[in-house]
């Protein structure tokens, strides 16, 4: 199967909810081991860059932003997987992802004429958080998303513009914190599900959802609601994959026309998973 | 003297090349110092965030790279007062000029109403530079500006963007490269000068160019190059402020309106030394 998103994106597609053509859009989000380490970086812009048509590139950077904390003796804490960010890491992951890994995505598309654009949630106040209350973890500057301003965005984007996201967002109180790239992707890719026919992509490092997870091969093409409930029932989909297919139909839900999970170097054809409503 | 730049860009101006209606710009350049520490960086938020109409802020961030560089055990090596910048001094440039810095002053635009836009040169391919060649000193990745591309930026400022200019380029190769805050600021002006009548203000630590060092209330209004001239061979001009003279008369034979050079918290007013070309 090698669609290529290029006939999709050549063409305006008729929308489902109010008849306008209109333009697809691919956002994908790639993990920071991607982006982080130079050669696997240097295969993924390159293959980003051949893709026609509207994108959006959302990278993490965790590693490097571990790697600059404990150089700078700061403890880089974790629970359920996720950062506990104090004012000293928010400094770090600001400067290693609002910069360091921004920047050089930025810098190393535009080597390869892509007119890239890297943005926090502050800039063009795309999308403003509220600082994650305190429960039974206090997470500190970490930000979940409440709202989400594609306007100038859409409009970067069909200039040619490709906007990179990085996992910052602000509070519009003058705080940026510190948000998951996965929601970023997820929350972008529902703002701008508003003007184009967006297809959210997610990057990891298997081809897609596999039916037998020590059969590297075995990746499921299709899911829908139906045969994600079969598939959980059956304890082929499990652990830290059930939430990522929840927000994948959490996505759709919210106007997304499809996605996907596949590895990195298949970004540009439709392999891996598909997610759909039907 | 407190002409307000708001009664400029409220108001249509024809422009002496082409006899079009042109809109003010207002592109400020404030040094490291300012926007370092919090107190004197909210200060200066809150005057910029009161200048109507279009604006840019061009921001430094030298002690900020000098202090974390330091905490990572790197050296900084200034020549000539600028910045020696090797592979490491790269990182640090792009993570505090890219992050730290530029996200901060976003962030805190943002939360005063201004719809900041933070970019480096890379972003949007906005500044191209080449990296220095090695002389008498080898400045490493340090770049020299070859070409400014205003076309978005400009029609991004028109839409109520304002951008927040880091002091980094690129050299459209992949790499990012240091490039001098003034130096920004000035190429910046030039470019846009061809959409706005651009009034270019450098903000340092006087009122203004004094016509005596030890009187700070002794700043001399306007200097044109004529009484320029004068004020060299009267020795009242000296040092380094004869290179940021040139340049201004440079800007200005370049397109734009006027160079204004003043004290942070004199922004929001036309005080200082005005620079003009008649």
């Amino acid at each position: 199967m090698h669609e290529h998103f290029g006939a999709k994106s050549s063409t305006k597609n008729f929308s489902s909810t109010d008849g306008e053509l209109r333009d697809h859009l691919l956002l994908i989000k790639v993990g920071g081991k991607i982006v982080e380490e130079p050669e696997s970086l240097k295969l993924l812009l390159v293959e980003f860059s051949k893709i026609p048509g509207h994108k959006v590139l959302v990278h993490g950077g965790g590693r490097s932003a571990t790697t600059l904390a404990a150089q700078l003796g700061i403890e880089s804490k974790m629970v359920n997987g996720r950062r506990v960010t104090d004012e000293e890491m928010l400094k770090v992951v600001t400067m290693v992802y609002g910069g360091l890994v921004n920047k050089k995505i930025v810098a190393g598309l535009q080597a390869l004429d892509v007119n890239a654009l890297g943005l926090t949630g502050a800039d063009l106040n795309y999308m403003r958080s509220e600082k994650r209350p305190v429960a039974k973890v206090d997470y500190g500057f970490v930000g979940d998303v409440k709202e989400v301003d594609a306007d100038i965005l859409s409009d970067l984007i069909s200039k040619g513009v490709v906007p990179v996201l990085a996992p910052l967002t602000h509070d519009k109180k003058g705080n940026l914190l510190n948000t998951n790239a996965d929601t970023i992707a997820g929350e972008a890719a529902k703002a701008l599900a508003k003007y184009f026919d967006v297809t959210l992509m997610y990057c990891f490092e298997k081809k897609g959802v596999l039916a037998n997870e020590n059969d590297d091969d075995s990746v499921i093409a299709k899911i829908n609601p139906a045969t994600f409930e079969k598939l959980v029932a059956e304890g082929i989909i499990s652990g830290g994959m059930i939430p990522k297919l929840e927000n994948a139909f959490d996505a759709l839900k919210s106007g997304v026309k499809r996605v996907v999970i596949t590895r990195a170097d298949d970004i540009s054809s439709v392999k891996g998973t598909t997610i759909v409503l039907e």
